[in-house]
């Protein structure tokens, strides 16, 4: 019986299958073999998930990396920053920031401007059913937000490095709530939330202006405002090395930001519920990591030839500079393209780091030269392999975010300086701000040498 | 034409399905485009995999944060009890753990019980069939286990810190045998494994009791008996600092706790195979995220008001405690109160470190406070968002728990104690155990400070 | 009367899904529970991405290990090995290895010998459709070339830590770009690429000989040529020890590898669309697990047996030599056997570390013991659990692999000191190759105990 059933069932499915053109498949597994909306949301919603962990990995990188390359005597105050900043974030961009960032759609929360003060990230409820979903042909909002606050965070990032050894943590920890509630959100709001630079067809794929030029240029208005190092600089503008105090917190930080990146650049792909989308996330995580190969190894070519020694630093900041020159298209070239565009940015990284020393600008863990410069970088040589970019309009798109967060960051630093002061005493920083300000060394038993 | 012989296809089908024993889920299955149970099955398994992986990572940043904090004549001791541990727990959880707190069910295993002698845990077989699998509608046994294990030697973990720079070795390794395979495993099965407080309504979503409270009660039955590190109290009775001797370390290790902690608490959901399960995983990472800031912004804010100096360490400890809290409930909140939730945790916190040196119980990395004190706090608020649980259940679970784990882990220690002495002989704690017990320096290239 | 009920509703559903806009998913999809071919594909390509990234992750668990083991004036250049080689592996791999790995196929790209030169590796296009996939019974090319490209560069990461402290930078590279675009993709082609070792039956899943002995054999060939560290073995033959300066970066990145061998192991299922495979994929997680765990308890207790004190480096190469040891049939065993196959891989390795010194062999980090030797028992005990594996053909695969790896890497270490030097000067050696050769020091501010 069970079998006779089974046998019309076959025949049957037989004669009508074929005019689907998967008759063989067609009776058992699917005639499209598509996953259906609801796996696809699965699927898009893992890849913001194991993106967004990966990303958030990052902010432990930056923290190895600045921690590295400070001096030994601020080094606890480099961790505290970095810890802070990324708690601050998580806190701002909840209460502000991400609604400030997609005030335009509705599948995200009601709308930004429906009452006086703006609503806060409200995340799917529990147990959510698949018709009540906010947008059943994305991913789950709560993924979305954890993917979207990394990205957040990691603007605020970039700044800490390059103000390090000299600023003082409470106006930084506020500038960083500013920057992480409203700057940031608001300047990537034009291109992700729908705005005018997306309007423009303005490309960034997952952020070389975004979130490294942005974070880049809060980072400049800051370091112009708040001064080179003591010392860092002699009477005859001869550059002064300070060497970082452990280039294997270093290494090991460019080797998770290295990590890291692949979910920063692979989950911007925003789907993964297609055969076609999982496989550009691939193309994504194949270039990323040729473009960070690029950087490195430009870099360590570039300062052999110009300074005869291999330099360690270098070859780290070389590595990001590859990544952050992909990030604006990492999926449009081919893997040899992918390459050259990484090694352009570690040939650049390693020309500008010297050239921002001769500017008198004292970035601690060169990143201008990484996220700004190569940001410009990444987002410039878009239209070679993306037909819908143009040059001028990438140009308008990176000037727009930046020039932007340049100015507003540079008020808000003003500010700053005008009510607190940004800067520490000269005896603490002479002294360390880890002794002078926190009353705490990173490494209380290890002698200073020729101490 | 083509829509004819859809019609009778689907037709036919419709007639012949059911004798494929599939009837009920093929007409239904695929309209609202829910997975299929063997997807649903691999998406879980997922699930379990890289929550586990993420959770086995908490391995190395315990490791990490213990070796900052102490001192440095101690790291290389302190590494190699956090390798070992991580070593024991993976072979006593196969050898007893696993199917002592499993014993209910049948998905499993055989019966526990099924012999004289305790089954060890057996994964399904290579290449099973899926109409052989022990439980379609969960996970693939090997994924649970792989999961699982994970938060049995997380428990592990917890204990060494308190107990640093004064036990000995081998018997920390023996406790630490005992825990992985027999206390935590027995205490878990009251909740997780179908045992009387599940019944009961405890609710302890991903352990805030059932991992970390029984980890923080292990550790304060030992700290107890062992006593507080030489010094450490001077005759006053005042408490002198012994600072952490490497806070690189630290922040990198509650970094990689962070991290790891989405995979804790989101693989807690325990599947992933809906649109439900998929956003409410996304909710977890979102509200373990924002508690973990909450906590750390909480003891910045906390340590800069009692003692005018912010503290790194505390703030490491304060997003710990922000994380151990949100953990017997990361679900149900919203982003808001899950902050609170972790800010109280980080309040709580500073003011239990001192109170405990008060009591001279000297915890060198602070995981009674962390892990035990904010585990209760993160129990005792669940029912603020979760209607299933109230206020006295969460007391009778958290007190069921912790006290069996007190008296049953001070037995042990007890007769550790009497057997072979648990601490260190004076002259090696004062030489460090490195040097005494090992011959091994973590850092024999560099000189102490003053000496 | 059930059955009639289903029946009908089956039928009423058949003439009414059209209407409802899934009629066609809906006839199929669900009968059997499977994944259809194109959501397999994105869950294999997945495993491939998540496997990659973790794998990865291992070179900076190289870069820790071997920075932590390393002496202090040599820790820069250490670091700088390491990032150096996983860029030059991602260009080679590329340009040559990939191509060179998987002539045979046709899944992956155009035939390598289509031209003069070999093709580069060369994805699938931005967006490509389901019926333009390379191979949709498989996974997405650039999962799969990001996948391999993992296993190429930690070929070359074993084989640094060998050499570290005495070769020259610039050979090393040379070196590895040879290994990683031709050496390496050659020999693994013989198993991986469909080559003669498959052919004959050897079994090696996931790589103790095509990748560890693969590496360890590499750097036994470099290490026969360079010698040993001057001062490392005296007049009398006796062994100086040289510490590591650092052993929480070695039990960092240790516990890195651990992690990044789950993606290793896990990812060589090469599948994961069907509940049988995700199940597989589970067996060998908590398989690599506990593995590792036996290799370092093992070390953990031979060490105290032998020398009377635990030796932490010795249990973190213990945990390696598991990790090796379960690498070539990682599926097979039951928890219990593959804890005992680590376990004796961690036995094997206590012993041969001092065996290499009294044949004054100076491998700097255990590589040779570690990945050589272990790879060999690993690749020897196959046939115990599996079934299609006998010793002889394991015998001849190991052997063809290492012999040809060992002869090839010789003749190229031989060209390189032929041509160049391979080895620093004396001078540069004793100073430290940081300073010598860099011009930067890893710690700069950390006076040298005793100095």
């Amino acid at each position: 019986m069970k079998l006779n059933k089974t046998l019309l069932a076959a025949a049957a499915a037989a004669i009508a299958l074929p005019a689907l053109g998967y008759a063989q498949e067609a009776e058992v597994a699917a005639p499209t073999g598509e996953a259906t909306d609801q796996v696809k949301f699965i699927l898009t919603s893992v890849l913001f998930l194991v993106g967004g962990f990966l990303v958030m990995f990052m902010a432990a990188g930056f923290a190895m990396l600045e921690a590295g390359l400070v001096r030994s005597k601020n080094v606890t105050m480099q961790c505290l920053k970095n810890v802070s900043l990324f708690a601050i974030a998580g806190v701002m961009y909840y209460l502000i920031g991400y609604n400030l960032m997609y005030p335009l759609g509705d599948w995200a929360i009601d709308g930004y401007f429906s009452a006086l003060f703006p609503a806060v990230a409200v995340l799917e409820p529990v147990g959510v059913a698949a018709d009540a979903l906010d947008d059943l042909a994305y991913a789950s909002t709560g993924s979305d937000y954890f993917f979207q606050l990394m990205f957040c965070a990691t603007t605020a990032s970039i700044v800490s490095g390059t103000l390090a050894e000299r600023i003082k943590l409470w106006p930084f920890l506020i500038f960083t709530a500013v920057l992480t509630g409203f700057i940031y959100p608001l300047t990537a709001s034009w291109k992700w939330g729908g705005g005018f630079l997306d309007a423009m067809g303005f490309q960034d794929f997952a952020g070389s202006t975004v979130v490294h030029a942005c974070g880049g240029a809060a980072a400049l208005a800051g370091v112009l405002i708040l001064g080179p190092r003591i010392g860092k600089y002699d009477a005859a503008g001869r550059t002064i090395p300070m060497p970082g105090n452990n280039l294997t917190l270093a290494t090991l930080g460019t080797f998770i930001l290295w990590l890291g990146w692949f979910g920063f650049n692979g989950g911007s792909q925003l789907a993964m519920g297609t055969v076609s989308d999982v496989a550009d996330v691939s193309r994504i995580f194949a270039n990323t990591n040729t473009a960070a190969a690029g950087g490195a190894l430009a870099a360590l070519i570039m300062t052999t030839l110009l300074y005869r020694k291999p330099d360690l630093t270098m070859v780290l900041n070389g590595a990001l500079a590859g990544l952050v020159s992909i990030t604006a298209e990492p999926l449009a070239p081919g893997l040899g393209t992918a390459t050259l565009i990484g090694a352009v940015g570690g040939v650049i990284c390693t020309l500008v780091v010297p050239a921002l020393d001769k500017m008198k600008i004292d970035d601690v863990v060169g990143a201008i030269p990484v996220h700004f410069v190569c940001g410009f970088w990444g987002t410039l040589v878009v239209p070679l392999t993306n037909g819908d970019a143009n040059v001028v309009t990438q140009i308008i798109g990176f000037l727009s975010i930046t020039i932007f967060t340049f100015v507003a960051s540079g008020v808000v630093w003003m500010i700053l300086k005008a009510a607190m002061g940004i800067r520490a005493p000269e005896e603490d920083e002479i002294e360390g701000l880890d002794k002078a300000e926190l009353g705490m060394e990173a490494y209380p038993e290890f002698g200073r040498a020729g101490a």
